[in-house]
């Protein structure tokens, strides 16, 4: 039962069928419109260098005023998902740089992939103590000491990650320093006895980012960020820490090659 | 340099150190609260079964009225990110169900592990001409003339997803009808003379949800939510289908195990 084919209004509304915005909600129109139109290029609907329809066409296709399709499409292009060229109309940019989650998936790779080196930031280290569920990650007993390690990764161009690390403390004590000194946790883990590492397990959660990633991401406070939750062995097989990486969606996505 | 532990205030203080809530900003406090403790519980320092600090205690942890406490406690609650018992406290509920990516990844058997059976809705369907992108996922030339399939997927509990499917109309014309009859693809694809398909590739995004989708999946329309894109093929490699599944994050995540 497919509807046929969108009436056509000009060239470009044959890929944007007309859409309904909802007056009076809690969402206001501008936004819904931003919404609707990163579900259209998110999903493919408008790939890269796909020219977006005009203003004038948008406010068409929503029923609005032009001035509310143009908050729409600041807050796409400030998001990174469109590009305006003067004189020209706004495209769809380039797809967000991808990170492949695979068993050797180390944060450092990917920057190194990205550009020459990363260099990591300490932002704060505290200690806490395990509960049930990260002794489990860790293969701890509950209430061991652990080492909580805030840094902020950026690896080349504008992809940055604010990480959590997780360690057993009487093993890692001092491994926030060693990050700090070598920017990166590939050489502090070497100095730990860990030359080597390995992605075990992987989760992908999202959610709205926290006061202190937002500015250090230096991303808007209501834009979703990813959350990318993972658990590395050591050769032996043994945890050695478990990680939380936070990205804004806009500039990377996850792929999962299946084997 | 750890901070050493956080200063105690009561028992379960220890786990929580004292956190800034910033005022004057966009974000409500209440909802920088929700936020903060949505992270603890996420990434775990709250695991499933521990109780929270009592709304007293998280109140002075923040410094702000027990009212802003009991606003974030609401929405964690609605969310299903923990759970209240009557005089006992809140507690964090149990982790959401995982959806492990693999070769096999199929939303019906996913359904099929958490309930008898799934029952698919049809949404609507519609007719695309391909950009290059989606031409090139779907192994096509640019311009075919696409069938995007939207249903809501029920799998058992309160998990369900709102997808799309895209299938070059050629090819699958009549196969919404056909999941609309058997409310799956799984048969649907075996009449259109594909028994067997295979995911090939995925991606995971996130962002806010669509109007749509917020009222399908009834969730708040500022909750963000998952996007888990994927191409699937038949037995000969060729691709079948592009999909994309938009599900509540709470209630679900993803998981990878690396081989």
């Amino acid at each position: 039962m497919p509807q046929g084919p969108p009436r056509r209004r000009g060239l470009r509304m044959t890929v944007l069928p007309r859409r309904r915005v909802r007056r009076g909600e809690s969402v206001p129109v501008w936004r819904q419109i931003e919404i609707d139109l990163t579900f259209e290029i998110r999903t493919g609907f408008h790939g890269p260098g796909d020219r977006l329809p005009s203003e004038a066409e948008l406010a068409q296709a929503y029923g609005v005023h032009r001035h509310t399709v143009r908050v729409a499409l600041a807050r796409l292009a400030a998001e990174g998902l469109v590009v305006s060229r003067q004189g020209k109309g706004v495209f769809v940019a380039e797809r967000p740089i991808e990170y492949a989650v695979t068993r050797e998936s180390k944060w450092s790779e990917f920057g190194e992939r990205l550009a020459a080196g990363s260099d990591g930031k300490l932002m704060r280290s505290s200690v806490r103590t395990a509960n049930a569920e990260l002794a489990g990650l860790l293969g701890l007993a509950p209430g061991t000491e652990l080492l909580v390690v805030e840094t902020v990764r950026r690896a080349g161009g504008d992809v940055s990650a604010y990480c959590y690390h997780v360690f057993e403390r009487a093993r890692f004590g001092g491994i926030d320093e060693a990050f700090e000194r070598l920017r990166s946790y590939t050489p502090a883990l070497a100095e730990f006895g860990h030359p080597e590492f390995f992605r075990v397990k992987t989760w992908i959660d999202c959610r709205l980012p926290r006061a202190d990633e937002a500015r250090a991401l230096a991303i808007a406070s209501d834009t979703p960020v990813m959350v990318m939750s993972y658990v590395d062995a050591g050769r032996d097989g043994a945890a050695v820490l478990f990680g939380a990486a936070v990205f804004p969606n806009g500039r990377l996505r996850i792929r999962i090659d299946s084997p």
